[in-house]
């Protein structure tokens, strides 16, 4: 935690970070882990588009294991990221959506991807060009 | 591949996307993982600091092992996001950058991480509500 060890970033910018990413303990590394990794991502930005049951959701995230989903978006939820509502009806309706605080960050998530998909031409020359120079 | 399926984005934003990262098949979707995976984002915004050694990268991306560390840049080299340069000295020099296509999405990434360390006090009091609640 603390950016102190972080030597290349500008002085001005240190004290708006009390916590570093680059520093294995940091929480903010396990939170970067639950935005990004192998289903984050890719559940965030599909609840930019809506409000979703655990089942539609499932279905967007095309190749997602029951088990993963709600590994995922019982950590997006405990981070304040994904709201939870559940309404007490036979069978219980469980809706997944995301807070402000998660919007916030699925419009950058989205960004992300969306740089990803229209670089995909020139990831897929860059694949080629690599793989016949081995 | 195609975003044919992706009934929910607006039909003036299909065009410009032949890559849709949410289908399970789609090489965007393995593009993502790269930049997003455990540690292709600290990766890929430490090298936005600068060229670095291999192990002087290895030392900024607290807790990598050399083999992930190895992996996730060759993983982003052939993607072409990242840049190796092997120079023939004695011991031989390597050292990582960015290409010009890895530094624009290493400022999104960048963008990301500053995003989760300036939300983590918020994050923290969510983490602290969802526990005492369960």
């Amino acid at each position: 935690m603390g950016g102190v060890s972080d030597v290349t970033r500008p002085a001005d910018e240190h004290d708006k970070f009390l916590f570093d990413v680059f520093a294995q303990r940091c929480p903010s590394r396990s939170t970067l882990e639950h935005l990004t990794g192998k289903w984050g991502t890719l559940a965030m930005v599909a609840l930019h588009e809506g409000t979703f049951r655990f089942n539609q959701l499932r279905r967007r995230v095309d190749g997602v294991s029951e088990k993963m989903l709600a590994q995922t978006l019982q950590a997006l939820e405990r981070d304040g990221f994904v709201h939870r509502e559940a309404q007490p009806t036979i069978p219980p309706k469980v809706e997944y959506s995301l807070t402000d605080r998660g919007r916030h960050t699925a419009e950058l998530l989205l960004g992300l991807i969306q740089d990803v998909e229209s670089q995909m031409p020139d990831v897929m020359e860059a694949r080629q060009r690599y793989d016949a120079a081995r």
